[in-house]
């Protein structure tokens, strides 16, 4: 597998939902699928899959098309995942909550060990059966138990502050929903997660379906 | 402003974040801005944000830049932000709850007029002062209220159904959190949001730096 080129952002970006796709393919039991089928299912072309899997050699065979099993197992591989990745949440507001209580996250590996936050109130309690711990801990908790990634759900005047922490500690990732971008030293991987981008992206679509007089 | 072309989806993906940079320049006092600095800011090239910007007619002078402000209010219009977008929230649980609190959307017009939920024990309630009513209700209330969006935090089990009630009361738009993508009648917009997706384009990040040695 060759990965030694720079992949484009928006091919890395499609990768999670070629192994989203795949994953369900899998459950339906589909062992094969040309690159045809498999870009009708995701909205692109086919010539699109092609190349975007070409970016990390291929994987198909001419008038065979892809192994599902295979190719859904090499992508989680460029994804990182195969493997457990032990994360924690900073903030046990509504949207750390929700994101605690999500049940899709621990099957790919993102697995959240404690909860930190501030509020006295809940320090020593439970969401989902994961401890909430006070955030003074996070930073000794982080480096004594290797965790990879943090999450990031807390107000934007605390997240500058408890990122510096988590960096010292030796984070690897954060995952960023803090409204305003963050910055890191290399080495760290940044996603800042923006709600409202998304919904802007609807109204321009609901905007341009206006326009065009649907 | 010429908008005929087909824009590409990635430039329709990064409007949001030209807005809200151009937003947070305003806020600083900043009345003009060259497509260096505004690409500096955003972590692509100068002459990315020029083609961007020329997909809609330029905007910018040689030798000037671009008027913050009016780049502003033009990238606003293109994004169908300006006016009242009003909004109803299917779905109370934790996610639907921290949307209904997060304070950043009202303030671009996208207004939650309604909450639907199919809990008996919170119909009645209120949520950020914003009423919740039972899902059974929901159709005819977008019908009668010309809801524009719904926003939908429900199971998956229930999305099918919700999506099928909303645009036959004539929706314009459905901005997904049930993990699974939805399908619409031409004639209305989604923006499925897969957060898992964003994680795991984290994952992938992290493996990268792995890889590098960094």
């Amino acid at each position: 597998m060759n990965r030694s080129k720079k992949v484009s952002d928006a091919v890395i970006k499609r990768l999670p939902r070629y192994y989203r796709h795949l994953s369900a393919l899998m459950e339906s039991g589909v062992e094969r699928i040309s690159s045809k089928e498999l870009a009708a299912r995701m909205n692109i072309t086919a010539s699109q899959v092609r190349q975007d899997l070409n970016n990390f050699g291929g994987f198909g065979h001419q008038g065979y098309g892809y192994n599902v099993n295979i190719l859904y197992r090499e992508i989680g591989a460029i994804l990182g995942l195969g493997g457990e990745l032990p994360c924690i949440m900073a903030g046990a507001g509504h949207l750390g909550t929700a994101i605690i209580n999500y049940k899709g996250f621990a099957s790919r590996g993102f697995v959240i060990k404690k909860i930190f936050d501030i509020d006295e109130n809940i320090i020593g309690k439970e969401i989902n059966g994961i401890e909430i711990m006070h955030i003074k801990d996070m930073q000794n908790y982080i480096r004594d138990n290797s965790v990879e990634i943090a999450m990031l759900c807390v107000p934007h005047s605390a997240a500058n502050e408890i990122v510096k922490c988590a960096v010292e500690a030796g984070i690897k990732g954060i995952w960023n929903f803090s409204y305003h971008d963050i910055s890191v030293p290399d080495g760290v991987a940044v996603v800042n997660v923006h709600l409202s981008d998304s919904l802007m992206t609807l109204s321009y679509k609901i905007n341009e379906i206006k326009n065009k007089g649907l």
